[in-house]
């Protein structure tokens, strides 16, 4: 992963940029700066580059506000969408709303949205911008499905992939794409990437929903579980409903009564027989291949696909 | 008023299109039209077409887009202050965060507010987006002062004017200055009706401080002291505050467990008495004259001022 290391160091001076940013009142500056500097793997942003990289070698300063730019609205959406959820926790630290209140947290986003935008203007291609806006708007209604998914008691895996496109991919897409055109990419090579960058997102997500209830404590880094523990209506899931039988249902019903490791260890054993869990994870790894497939046929002009080959094999592995 | 009647219908396409939106689900995209039909003066998009007035006759598709941007954008603020401040009511009807919830009243904001850069991205004019995001910007910081304040026990006037310069005039002088620039004005015309913005503005909120205590509830359309009753830290208020001597200081505090006539009653004697009252109507008024006379010596090059004269006369007297 010595590619990856080398984006990320590259970036290390723009994400401290849109960390330490001054600004009065404080009141409202100072969460921004809380939920950029709490971490994260800074992926978004390494996307821009690494899509940038398949054209040139030496960034523009565009390129660079681009990639501030998608991590800014990254951490804008899950600033918004802690408050929406109610979550306690961010990367294992208060979230916003916790840490100051709801008027904080919501003033704090709307102002970093602001911020997302004086970047997009100081790039200055409305090509982007337009890109950006319909990725934004879609992304708002893939957090209104999820909301009203986890009102519903089941839903079909066809709305659920449509959902997580827009909830996840569509950003891994746009930064795919906006980096590539100010590298140079033409608009046939642009929309390629964004698509690379859905079917990467959507392979990430199925990973991830995969291993929230399959995964190792130690190499995903949470806990094993919570998805089943809150009823989420992922992937693994619906897959795993729709396969068992009536009397399977009531029993599954009847077992959230138990204690949690009765719980989750039931839940699992059914997704395990019934199926749902060999062809999640099929279709997680199909994903990727398909993604690693598309990076090796496309045709860069000049540049180093070795970037973003790094990344796809990084979000598919998850061993990092 | 004949020509700003004119200027409210030249718009009403344009409000119906902003208010009518398809989208999908529609959960997300309903309290949109909701907040966006609740109705108002209309007086940001009037006020952009009115600055292009000085200019040109016939509109553009340009501006029309730019006076929906700043009426949405607007309506995107009193979304969010909306759930920031508790308020139950806007316009007499109930606030999205109540007829719905809180985190659908969020997430409809940030969406209107996508839907803001999506005007501005089809104007294409990146000297108007940037303007915009200052403006924007400044806005954020304007709201955040004002949540403060209310924390404070005293407010000094010249950061309560500073703060009402940002959280209601900046739009304002956004608004004619954006409206300017597509008629074809130069920067130095298009930073004077900015200016000239600032200061409608300021007497605009002037004006509306000093008739939610001293106004007639038939002319203002609102209820007498709801200002008095938060003790909010208005113009008039710190006026008072800083006139009187330290007993009448005490007095004031301890009418406040009087039944609310009583209160209201004890305050309008108190600013009146402190003189308060007439210097902010006078305050008021001087920004409206300033207005005023700053528009007559505006060399427009071809158009007309007479939309923007009204404009500025319907704001200060408040008559209609």
């Amino acid at each position: 992963m010595q590619k990856l290391k080398q984006l990320l160091k590259d970036l290390e001076p723009a994400i401290a940029d849109i960390i330490n940013q001054p600004g009065s009142p404080r009141a409202v500056y100072e969460p921004i700066s809380y939920i950029l500097g709490l971490g994260g793997k800074r992926i978004r942003p390494a996307m821009v580059l690494a899509a940038y990289k398949l054209y040139k070698d030496d960034y523009s300063p565009e390129v660079m506000k681009i990639a501030q730019a998608v991590e800014m609205f990254h951490n804008f959406t899950l600033l918004h969408d802690d408050i929406m959820d109610n979550s306690p926790l961010r990367r294992g630290q208060e979230t916003v709303h916790i840490k100051w209140d709801n008027a904080t947290a919501i003033l704090s986003g709307d102002l970093l949205q602001i911020e997302v935008y004086e970047k997009l203007a100081d790039v200055g291609n409305v090509e982007i911008l337009k890109l950006f806006n319909t990725m934004a708007r879609e992304l708002c209604e893939g957090q209104m499905n999820d909301m009203q998914f986890e009102q519903m008691h089941v839903v079909s895996n066809e709305a659920y992939l449509e959902m997580i496109r827009q909830k996840t991919a569509v950003l891994l897409g746009f930064s795919l794409q906006a980096g590539a055109i100010l590298g140079g990419a033409n608009k046939e090579e642009g929309e390629k990437l964004y698509e690379l960058g859905i079917s990467i997102g959507l392979g990430f997500q199925l990973m991830d929903d995969y291993l929230d209830s399959f995964g190792e404590t130690a190499k995903v880094g949470k806990r094993i579980g919570g998805d089943i523990l809150e009823k989420k209506k992922t992937y693994l899931w619906n897959e795993m409903w729709g396969r068992i039988d009536a009397y399977t249902q009531q029993e599954i019903e009847a077992v959230y009564t138990e204690s949690e490791v009765e719980i989750i260890d039931f839940i699992k054993t059914k997704m395990n027989e019934s199926g749902a869990m060999d062809f999640t994870l099929n279709l997680a790894q199909n994903y990727t291949s398909k993604s690693l497939t598309a990076l090796n046929n496309f045709r860069a002009t000049v540049g180093d696909k070795g970037y973003l080959e790094e990344i796809v094999r990084m979000l598919s592995s998850r061993e990092n």
